[in-house]
């Protein structure tokens, strides 16, 4: 391990979490955030498709958080960012039609340390600077998480909603450090491990397969059935072995129609 | 006065703060520095002898803030910048060999927070880029303020120094106005009611019944199964609306079992 690498390893505060930015248009905000990231002690950037990048500009916006942005994981598509965590939240500018499970800043800083200490994966999604995440982005997490402005003017810039949600996990770092062990972690009180995202979506499409197959959902004619539905089971963090239960219990409603002659 | 200012004026939360940058370099940071503070509700910003200003790119970084860039105050000394404060907090990034009274963020928002709602004037002095505030313009403080960060790198941006503190005004502004009772909001910000208990009781008999008649579950061999379902169900705290749903694929399941020949 080189030095450099060996200092990342000892300021890299919070291993476990990573920060995802989908479609970035802007290199600039790259940077800016990869700057933000660094001086709370994070480390670990995934880019979702951004629109340029590499980019001179990310890495001079970035001043000395330079090996964030060229440690920085490009990957195609949200899924393939959240690959392995079992807590993710999204911010979102606005209120949703279907409202969610909301984070205060402070909240969601508490629940990212907590849930990181305790050695599960954590990521912390951000939209696009002109239109933030898509419906289905959104759903693809537990939680959302929306920094309180004044009224006149309620759109942060991207790289400063980082800043202000970093800062507030380093806080909550911070406050926990001073505390020492007083609240023993919450995730720690759990007999079993939190089931994975990529485990929850291969859920979710085995739940709509059998949806259909039952004659209970029409694809044709969704009535926003299954953002319902992941609404639900996103609100709590569903474990592994209730995971595997639901999925028996779904297999087991594919044998009974197997069997049933056309 | 015309729409703009009657506008400014409502939205304008903390009109006795104002924001002082000391000899700014970069007009980006300027406008950067003008977005964050409308975003949090302030509008009085006060540069003293920036080093380009007016500036095209201090407009453009503004985003929907040209008005804060367009108004802010000009002056040639700090003296001048900070007439009238009867609060006066700058920014530090080191430990300075004499010892000062320092804030927290939070702490300093607090204190911002109550004493502008005092009647007081209020001033916060970030300063320049490369070298912050001089010892004699410290000096000229009250108190300090330090935004604490990760270790390897303490240097933050200008402007996202500026969004953390005014952040940090807007929190202590929110908790002060709004101590009713957190739980009753929570539970008002959803759109459906929550299921009753004996509508709870009702979907457990009905989805034990079916996970029988599928053959998931063998009673004389229940295995915790219900057990772990209702932890999960009951973690969830279902709407009516939910619990619907979930009845509605139960009977879907319950009609393809009937018409299964025996």
């Amino acid at each position: 391990m080189s030095e450099t690498e060996q200092n990342q390893v000892e300021s890299n505060l919070f291993p476990r979490v990573r920060i995802v930015l989908v479609e970035t248009t802007h290199p600039g905000n790259i940077g800016a955030t990869a700057r933000a990231m660094k001086n709370m002690g994070l480390y670990k950037l995934v880019l979702v498709s951004p629109h340029l990048f590499p980019s001179e500009k990310a890495i001079w916006r970035s001043a000395s958080a330079a090996d964030v942005v060229e440690g920085a994981q490009v990957v195609s598509s949200l899924e393939e960012a959240l690959e392995g965590c079992q807590l993710v939240i999204g911010t979102s500018a606005r209120e949703r039609r279907i409202p969610w499970p909301m984070l205060e800043p402070k909240s969601c800083g508490e629940k990212v340390f907590k849930t990181q200490a305790a050695g599960k994966e954590v990521a912390i999604v951000f939209g696009r600077e002109a239109h933030g995440l898509k419906n289905e982005e959104l759903q693809m997490c537990h939680f959302h998480v929306n920094i309180p402005t004044g009224k006149a003017y309620s759109s942060l810039n991207l790289g400063m909603a980082v800043q202000v949600l970093t800062y507030e996990i380093l806080q909550a770092s911070i406050a926990a450090t001073d505390q020492s062990d007083q609240a023993s972690q919450e995730d720690d009180a759990w007999d079993m491990d939190y089931a994975t995202s990529d485990a929850l979506e291969h859920f979710f499409v085995h739940l709509e397969s059998t949806l259909v197959e039952t004659g209970f959902h029409d694809p044709e004619n969704p009535r926003q059935l299954m953002t319902r539905l992941r609404r639900m089971f996103n609100r709590i963090r569903m474990d592994e072995m209730e995971v595997n239960i639901l999925r028996g219990f779904l297999t087991s409603i594919n044998h009974l129609k197997a069997k049933k002659p056309e």
